[in-house]
């Protein structure tokens, strides 16, 4: 059997330039390309699941917002800790398309299948997938089918799907469903919180019209109302359509009678929709609206406004890759990925995982903001914004929050799908205030890379203010005038509750300025935010007092205070294997040792680049590298960025090839629970702010473009107040341009440069001062080599 | 009705020099005056319930060891997070005598109580009880009951019951019971831990022969057998008497008629055993044995020989306080609680709340050998030896958690009931490495003072080896060759995840010292516990390396580094109030914040003082007592230490006050959960330590003696390796005296004294010299003044 022999192999994506393709079917890593096959559009999530239903690894069907609230247990609680925890559901699954073919099911692991290809294509924004099979009895059938999840109408997601007769005549069954409450794989470890997440919706009505079926719904405990809703168009040969729902079922069944070669066409439209506090009628409404509008469409009208948005998307965003297939591959996949999880996110959070998978519970965290909101911002402004207002309509919830933390200002959730805290372990979460200076500069970002006013005026201000308000009330001032944060969390997850945090506290002071800068440009509105002159002014004193401790004797900033007087890690006897340290020792070990899990203080050489002198970066990041595990899926890019900074192009490239694969070698093991997306945005700034050594300052945007010698060329875009800025980066030389508006200045390794509108500005790459020998890593944990990682 | 007038009168307790009496009855009070009135020999424990079982606060019959395992929920877990808790349950009731008057049940709430009395009697050792009755329908009892948990049977408890018609001839029915699986008042917030201690035994069977019965059960998850079994004595007036059993209630029914003024007598005797992996009628026979034994001994035999073993510890270990009977009647319960806690506990632990409730569980921590151990080994040295006895033989399991922690050595756990770890929140507990050094102190205090070989050579020697093992791994030495001990907390739980904690170092120093003193003069057992001289060397080097951290500025040790650098708590705005400030604030603010729950650098100054200079003393304790806020029950009896140490006697005498009255005035308002037995053997330390000013050293023992202006005269006894040492301790001057044995030195005020047996020697109490100006306190927590605090 064919089949058999296709199981058996493993099978390696196909490299192609603008899309993923993978030939046969691995039944036992059907979770990792679910969620690497995955559709979104950043309100919806569909994982790439077979038509079929099954097998299947994790079944998924999101739509953002739609959670569960379960009860948050601990062993010994304590104040403030959160009492009730948010994990996204699925909501009811319109994907699924069964098949019968003369009375057989169609099931891939029974009879023959000869072939079985799917296809990714980044640019159509279509899922294909195309196989051929022979039922146990012998009646051989085509199929082909496309989905969508679209960009252009919010809520809704389509599929076609196409069955041909191959061989002799054949009788087949479609049955098109919305599957509500499906039994999910993996049980929750806690049965309180299983018993929550197991069947979370409750039905609110079924209802039937033609070939049209609606299920409402209602979630138990956090009150959410969901509705989903499809319709059929049924072409090709004469069929027999028949629709039913109950409960947590709707199904329309079409039959027909294929002649040899002849086809049956069923295009199925999914339409969604959710909320609080409306009617089941209401809501079904809506959902129903939004399968008659696409409808309306058609299918070659959905895709057509599909290939219309993301060839929008891809005019600036594209980052071309010379001489690397595969990597070209793997930063496409993920501008792709990134896009489709904010583009119609429209003010909800983007998860950790975008809508690709249920992992960390559905939840977003800082480093939407520090990793994929850059990317965004560059790319798809729009969708940064309407992010950037999600944390902005949180304020409410962040201002309780400090407020129960005694502290003044905004304490943004650490992980949260509606803005309120869900994180169970304080160290690692509460104390992580940087999370808070990472908001405050993802808005300074976005503000400035967009001229954007009007979003400054209508939030940006409100959330700068807030923050320096809650590292005004965190620290505190010594007696030698020094500002100091004590006793947090920073990026490291491996390093917990130091005081004086060097990321933490220059992201702080770079907090506080902007938001006496903002107050300033926006007097009449900082007053309606109760800012006055005297507390600008003492945002502007604390900035300016921070304490960044540097240990002079080793010429090196610590971590944070006495990080580098503790002890080192012994990499020789405590070998980290292949696990995460976490998973082999205990936090109480982890903390009080010079062990890094990412990038913290190597962070903050990228994102505070003018708090530090070149010398420091470079002996900086020997330092921490010879520190660093890499157990966050967060910390390679960074290297990598930094890397490229101290002149260690090789190493950089490493790193980037390392990030490029995390999620299409599932090299963490974990894919399956959905894709790292802020991972994913990483490889673009290992691209662009490493390579391309792009630094967005007060003082402007800079490049300082070098390629490693795997990269003949590195291309890319950026839009910036308006304009999109084009580089092109040879070995010797980058080509700047333009594309409309104003003229604009940027530097070229420091020296400015004034670009006009179409005219093309090429600067020579100056040589590559000594870096010194390659820093080293810890046993077992170096980089593998960029040719090795992504060999094809 | 007399009963509610009582009623609504809050009573205090009657002050008796050697009990506690009560008059009348308070209902609301009442699950605080069963943990006052428990009576316990450190192996059965019973709350002082009322004999018919109802009203009561919360029910309580524990045996040390039976416990329940239950599932330990962690809203985000970790690596090395115990997966298993336990929790201590109640073994079947055997306290409960109903009686049923001419068909009406006794009940205090109903018909007339016209008197109820209560009597905990310290020397007799038992809790007597008196109350005359009047039912709704007008028969009229006195009931006189008396019961003891023998000190002289182990698994022997026993009431005797006497009722007496004082009116008309009654009818009455004793229904005399063991009662299994009692519902609680209070279900565990955790529902998965309440499944499991909803109703933790499970049958394996139950007996009856003539006025006897037993009830076998076994617990569900821990594999417990327990078996308890009870017979009866019947006298005075003729009574029938049957029994019967099911599986969780067995009952013996006495029925009879009174002549007035005739009395019926009945003495319950109530045996206990259990074990693992011991046959259901294994168990039984144990059981039954035990009863058979105390029935031959009769009432009076079990009453004489009760009084025996008090006789015998008061002799040495009675504490007089001249000129303060509420004091006096405080100290003394204090004595007879710890006492009660250990005495016959036998190889089993301690727990925080004895056997008075299932306060934390029923587990012990580290103040069993910080606070406890100190007073049993001057007045109980058997019960210190068979404490040790119980940490040693947990050894396995301290080293299984030391390798799981990836640490060398010994691991104890920080909360416990069988040895293994049954904390839930890392940063307090397993963080909390102190209690190693605490424990190794314990046995090095108790070696010293009893002089106890064979211990030291049985167990105390490997739990020297194994804990300085656990600091060699657990520090690290720098560049400069000091040896630091990063990222622990000390006890002070407001402060956790500190480096260099200066009690943590300085025990831990002493901790090596001492393996290594024992060491060498067990060389022979050293060697077969693998110890050789290259390890002895290791560690006095590394005991010699040991950092302790010091803030010039300031003048005053941090309690751990940097501490002092710490914003400090601002009293002024964030106000404690009642509530504990962890009740209020959350773990982020209090850590990295100058405030204190309890004294942890005080706490140093008293076990380590020989560390600091007198000056050091004064300012760190002037230091840290404007810093803490003594929401633990640990801190008051410290603070009178080493108050009293650095000159300020009426400040002692506050803190001594407080410490007196913490569970008879319940001021934490939680004794309904039992007992704080560290903070009442704090009462003990507060006097002798603090007023005797005893400190005991590798130096020798010592004495500073000096009273405050509240007490005229203070008198205590300690043994002493065999002898007894006797001090009476005026205003002016202090006579010392040895009982027997050899002649011995002491230290009056640093003046070598010789003292032999019989003769008394009187040694002046030199002038005070100035200690400047009272220390200040947190706003709103001043300890009340002594004379307020112990007002009758």
């Amino acid at each position: 059997m064919i089949y058999r022999d296709i199981m058996t192999r493993p099978l390696p994506f196909d490299v192609m330039p603008w899309g993923i393709g993978l030939s046969g079917v691995d039944v036992d890593r059907l979770p990792h390309r679910e969620s690497v096959f995955a559709l979104s559009n950043g309100h919806i999530g569909w994982r790439g699941l077979l038509d079929e239903g099954e097998p299947h690894g994790v079944p998924g069907s999101y739509l953002n917002g739609v959670f569960e609230e379960h009860p948050m247990p601990y062993a010994e609680g304590g104040y403030g800790y959160p009492e009730s925890g948010q994990s996204v559901i699925n909501v009811p699954n319109g994907q699924v398309i069964r098949l019968t073919v003369d009375d057989e099911p169609l099931d891939i692991r029974e009879g023959t299948l000869h072939d079985h290809e799917q296809h990714l294509d980044f640019r159509a924004g279509t899922l294909e997938r195309a196989l051929t099979w022979t039922s146990p009895a012998g009646s051989a059938v085509r199929i082909r089918s496309t989905r969508i999840v679209s960009l252009a109408h919010r809520s809704v997601a389509a599929v076609r799907y196409e069955v041909e007769a191959v061989d002799d005549p054949i009788t087949i069954t479609l049955q098109s469903e919305l599957v509500a409450n499906e039994p999910l794989p993996e049980p929750h470890p806690d049965p309180r919180v299983q018993d929550v997440l197991e069947t979370p919706l409750r039905s609110a009505g079924s209802f039937v019209f033609d070939s049209a079926a609606t299920l409402v719904h209602e979630t138990r405990n956090s009150g959410i109302g969901v509705a989903v809703s499809m319709d059929h168009l049924v072409s090709g040969a004469t069929a027999e359509v028949r629709t039913a729902a109950s409960d947590d079922l709707a199904r329309t069944t079409i039959r027909a009678r294929l002649a040899f070669g002849e086809r049956l066409e069923v295009v199925k439209i999914v339409g969604h929709a959710w909320a609080s506090g409306i009617s089941a009628p209401g809501l079904r409404d809506r959902a129903e609206a939004a399968v008659a509008d696409a409808m309306r469409d058609g299918w070659t009208g959905l895709l057509a406004a599909q290939r219309e948005r993301l060839d929008d998307f891809w005019t600036c965003a594209d980052v071309r890759v010379d001489g690397q297939p595969r990597l070209q591959q793997a930063v496409r996949f993920a501008l792709f990925s990134v896009f489709q999880a904010a583009a119609r996110a429209e003010q909800r959070s983007v998860p950790g995982k975008g809508l690709t998978g249920a992992g960390y519970a559905g939840h977003t965290f800082w480093d939407f903001e520090a990793y994929v909101l850059p990317v965004l911002t560059a790319t798809a402004p729009d969708a940064a914004r309407e992010a950037l207002r999600w944390r902005h309509a949180t304020l409410d919830h962040a201002r309780d929050r400090a407020r129960q933390l005694h502290l003044q200002g905004a304490a943004f959730a650490w992980r949260t799908i509606d803005g309120r805290e869900s994180s169970g372990y304080w160290p690692a979460s509460t104390a992580a205030f940087h999370i808070n200076a990472d908001i405050a500069a993802a808005v300074v970002h976005y503000v400035r890379a967009t001229g954007d006013v009007e979003f400054e005026r209508d939030a940006g201000l409100e959330i700068l203010v807030e923050t320096a308000r809650l590292w005004q009330s965190l620290g505190c001032t010594d007696a030698d005038g020094r500002f100091h944060i004590d006793g947090v969390t920073g990026p490291d997850e491996y390093t917990a509750l130091y005081d004086d945090n060097v990321f933490t506290n220059l992201m702080a002071r770079a907090n506080l300025d902007a938001a006496a800068d903002a107050a300033r440009r926006h007097p009449d509105l900082a007053r309606t935010l109760g800012v006055d002159d005297g507390e600008i002014g003492g945002w502007v004193r604390t900035a300016g007092a921070m304490h960044v401790p540097y240990d002079e004797e080793r010429g090196v900033h610590p971590q944070a205070a006495r990080f580098t007087e503790l002890e080192r890690w012994d990499f020789e006897t405590d070998t980290p294997g292949d696990e995460l340290l976490q998973e082999r020792y205990p936090y109480v070990q982890l903390y009080r040792k010079q062990v890094l899990k990412q990038a913290d203080l190597v962070l903050a050489l990228f994102f505070c680049t003018d708090a530090f002198t070149v010398d420091e970066k470079a002996r900086a990041f020997r330092y921490y590298e010879a520190l660093t595990v890499r157990d966050s899926s967060l910390s390679a890019a960074i290297q990598a960025v930094v890397a490229a900074e101290v002149g260690h192009l090789g190493l950089a490239a490493d790193y980037l090839a390392e990030a490029a694969t995390i999620d299409l070698d599932d090299l963490h093991g974990n894919a399956e629970d959905g894709l790292h997306i802020a991972s994913l945005g990483g490889i673009w700034t290992a691209l662009v702010a490493g390579f391309g050594g792009m630094r967005d300052t007060a003082d402007g945007l800079r490049f300082a473009p070098r390629l490693p010698e795997q990269l003949t060329g590195l291309a890319f875009g950026i839009r910036w107040q308006g304009r999109t800025l084009h580089l092109e980066i040879a070995p010797d030389a980058t080509t700047y341009r333009v594309s409309a508006g104003e003229p604009m200045s940027i530097r070229h390794f420091g020296e400015p440069v004034e670009l006009t509108s179409g005219a093309d500005v090429t600067m020579p790459t100056p040589a590559l001062p000594d870096p010194g020998e390659r820093p080293t890593q810890p046993k077992g944990r170096e980089p593998r080599p960029f040719a090795e990682a992504l060999a094809e």
